[in-house]
């Protein structure tokens, strides 16, 4: 696992518009290393089959959980010691507030789905910007975990995988590793 | 514009099935730098309109164009002395590689969607992997082109932007640019 405790929360996830792109968070959350994501909206079978299936075959990344209130899984999380990081357009730039944030032991990221309240970036402890474009929260959270770790999350092991990629300048190459047992 | 000339492809786009997914990748392509977006697969007027939307407000970043074969748009850019770079949880790790792209004038990013055939593995220079775990191709894009740029894209300017973000701590601050005018 990451040397940071990183926990993913998905802000206003709506099932069947959202599954594809709250699929793709979680997947990305769980390969960029974070311990679990809260997902805020309807408890969603789908993404939970998504994040359990790939545990199953790639090795224990991630936990999923469903909260019907961001504000209350935010106030719990600021207990524990939490700093909240809330990616927005309207954020400071990541290149400017990665060295900080990279020094926190436990850190929430907020990524939004649906328009965002205002509340959001008040109770955020920092407002963070990959580009102030407008473009993808899946690609904004991946580039910001990248950077906040800087890059020691690319060759993570996980626990417990069935199978194993060995990297390849051309084709695949998947070993099993229960086989080795 | 990117010190590099960028041209992402995106392999095997099927409308309505992968309109968002798509979306976002084209407007992570825009935001990170890319000059084009070719879409391999139906023309999709839905994903053309989101691009040339965003152009317009926020400042003229990226064309997008259609193609019926990924192949004959490979070879094409092959032709013009493209070094094509094809993104695969299955190739060389993105650290160990990202030195020797950033290097490269005109950089072709092939994206996969559907299952990508053989010949993409053979047919690309490198074959990429953001991580070797599932995840998602809008992150590892983002994430390769951030890594390959070395961070320059995070602060690139869009000429002909209407409307320009200035960074803010708490809430949200835009400057319309045809005011100042």
């Amino acid at each position: 696992m990451a040397k940071q405790e990183i926990i993913i929360i998905r802000y206003g996830h709506r099932e069947v518009r959202d599954y594809r792109v709250t699929g793709h968070c979680g997947l990305v959350s769980r390969a960029f290393g974070a311990k679990k994501m809260i997902v805020c909206g309807e408890k969603d079978e789908s993404i939970v089959n998504t994040i359990t299936g790939v545990n199953k075959t790639w090795g224990k990344g991630m936990d999923i959980e469903f909260t019907d209130s961001w504000k209350s899984a935010v106030t719990k999380l600021k207990k524990k010691g939490f700093t909240i990081a809330h990616l927005t357009m309207y954020g400071l730039p990541v290149q400017e507030v990665e060295e900080e944030l990279s020094t926190k032991k436990k850190l929430a990221v907020i990524i939004g789905s649906q328009k965002v309240e205002r509340e959001v970036y008040n109770e955020a402890d920092f407002n963070v910007a990959v580009t102030a474009q407008p473009h993808s929260e899946i690609a904004a959270l991946a580039v910001f975990l990248d950077r906040v770790q800087k890059g020691v999350e690319l060759s993570m092991d996980f626990k417990g995988a069935k199978c194993q990629i060995i990297p390849q300048e051309k084709g695949k190459k998947v070993i099993n590793l229960k086989d080795l047992k």
